[in-house]
């Protein structure tokens, strides 16, 4: 299966939702944070999460230019992550720049994602101005809100994961729900919201989203291991380096020898590590089958996904097949 | 005058208020990121944002009971900003107990600040609970968000404020504006906003919640320096180490002689001048008579409150008068 109607249409969907995010919403000043605070956006970003919450609206019978304040209010939502993310990582790099801190420094970093985050808010309540009644902007506003605690929960418990030896499949599953497919849901459901669906649509739509944000988070680990670095835009390995528990690591650990363990052990959170050391710990998580076996488990959410999507009937079918390849999409993608 | 009436009601609705807050909003796991979250909450506060949106609920006719979840909002987004700021200014203590990162590292305090975010959010939007019209939620959720927005410049201006030695009387009144008096500005308007008030009456509360908020802000410069560190529950000359340009700074530069200009200078941002140095610097700030400037400000800015409550009729007389007792307070406090 090929995806490229989806990606023809996400870069429509980015410009309109960076014209919208960038001349209506992220506007004002001091200029210096309205620059940190659009620094990720400007660096690019496939949109990913926007097109979902688009597609979600159409495939129900909703329109686009509806849709647009929502998909924004998501996608700077996710970018008010990425820029908190980056300073408690100490990460350098992404989407191949230097991350907002190392430019601006940390205060300033703080300050750029609250920004972002105040203004996914704005962003939202912007559907006042395209004729959505007010209770399902309301609706909106919950998930949106919701959504932002579920993903600090998620946050909070991968940290206290990297300093822990002993995390079992289950605990992950339940953070990577919550750090990343929450949001992925969360577009799902509020596209699916504003476009009037009824409550069993926008729930198979919400249960289809959670499963592509779970492969996608799985593949985002596999990608942090085996990618490629120019195409991923930030140095592969670092997900060693800072001690995390993903699914390659939790099953590794559980299938290595005491001395593959003890070694694997000595790497994880060791942040001098050279470059020659992750290779070694990557040939290892190769060896034990680490990375077949998460690759598997994305696989299974994909087609889950598919499955699901299958049960919705719609008028919109470019929408229908565009899910279907982002539900391809997902875990095939290199960057 | 004295403010015992505003004081003993701000004691009840801090008692409502934190129950709400701590045994509805702020619950989930895991523990620690809670715990940080709620720390500064539970460690005490004045609650004077909550008491100030309930009376202006109370003087357009609304009733406390439905105001509660808005009031918390406006608590938790004040503190969210405080979890922050601390880590920014990289304060220590704060209402007389260790700041949230001094406890639990920086990364936590920063998702924790985020957790209060979302949580202010969905706060507010449990005014759906309380027969409060969708349409008076989502505007006092757009005032919310805006005001967290107008929050983060205020706080980027107020950092850019400590690198100059420049920063003129208009620039800071735009600073303190935005950091402090736009929330005491968005606790009146949306207090007003889902009592039903009428346009031209939410004006009138949120120009009397403006001026206190500035006269608040002052007030608080004030304390910094010569309040009593046990009362104020943070080290005195905080604001000298870390070369805050308050209106007392910047009167006392363009009054100062050239040697005395080149002592605060010294002064301003040196964080490790001594305790006596500091004391120097207090009573050359005093010579320059900036303390009796500021202090003036602030008088003026709680008078024109009192002007404009003036021009507000009520049944509900009590409230009014905990409104007037609040304007001074704001200036009379000495915590």
């Amino acid at each position: 299966m090929s995806y490229s109607k989806l990606l023809e249409y996400s870069k429509r969907v980015a410009k309109e939702v960076d014209k919208f995010m960038l001349d209506e919403v992220l506007v004002g000043e001091p200029e210096n944070l309205y620059q940190a605070s659009t620094h990720l956006i400007r660096a690019g970003g496939k949109r990913l999460r926007p097109t979902l919450l688009i597609l979600s609206s159409r495939i129900v019978g909703g329109n686009e230019e509806i849709a647009i304040p929502a998909a924004a209010a998501i996608e700077i939502l996710h970018n008010f992550t990425l820029v908190h993310d980056d300073v408690m990582d100490m990460d350098e790099f992404r989407r191949s720049v230097p991350t907002v801190h190392k430019i601006w420094g940390i205060p300033v970093a703080i300050i750029a994602g609250d920004l972002l985050f105040s203004k996914a808010f704005e962003a939202l309540l912007k559907l006042t101005d395209r004729n959505v009644s007010y209770d399902r902007i309301v609706k909106s506003a919950e998930i949106l809100a919701k959504t932002a605690s579920t993903i600090a929960e998620g946050q909070a418990m991968d940290m206290s994961f990297e300093e822990r030896t002993d995390v079992t499949e289950e605990e992950y599953f339940k953070m990577i729900y919550k750090k990343t497919a929450a949001l992925f849901e969360a577009a799902t459901k509020i596209g699916a919201i504003i476009a009037n669906a009824p409550e069993n649509i926008v729930n198979a739509l919400a249960e289809y989203g959670r499963k592509i944000g779970l492969a996608f988070q799985i593949q985002d680990d596999i990608l942090g291991i085996v990618g490629e670095e120019k195409k991923v835009g930030k140095p592969i390995g670092s997900d060693i380096r800072e001690g995390k528990k993903t699914l390659i690591v939790i099953y590794a650990l559980k299938r290595a020898t005491q001395s593959e363990r003890e070694k694997l052990l000595d790497a994880l959170g060791n942040r001098s590590i050279s470059k020659e050391g992750i290779s070694g710990i990557v040939e290892l998580l190769e060896k034990l089958g680490a990375i077949d076996y998460a690759k598997e488990y994305a696989i299974k959410f994909s087609n889950e996904a598919l499955g699901i999507l299958d049960t919705i009937s719609t008028e919109d079918a470019e929408a229908k097949e565009m899910l279907k390849e982002l539900a391809e999409y997902v875990i095939k993608r290199i960057k």
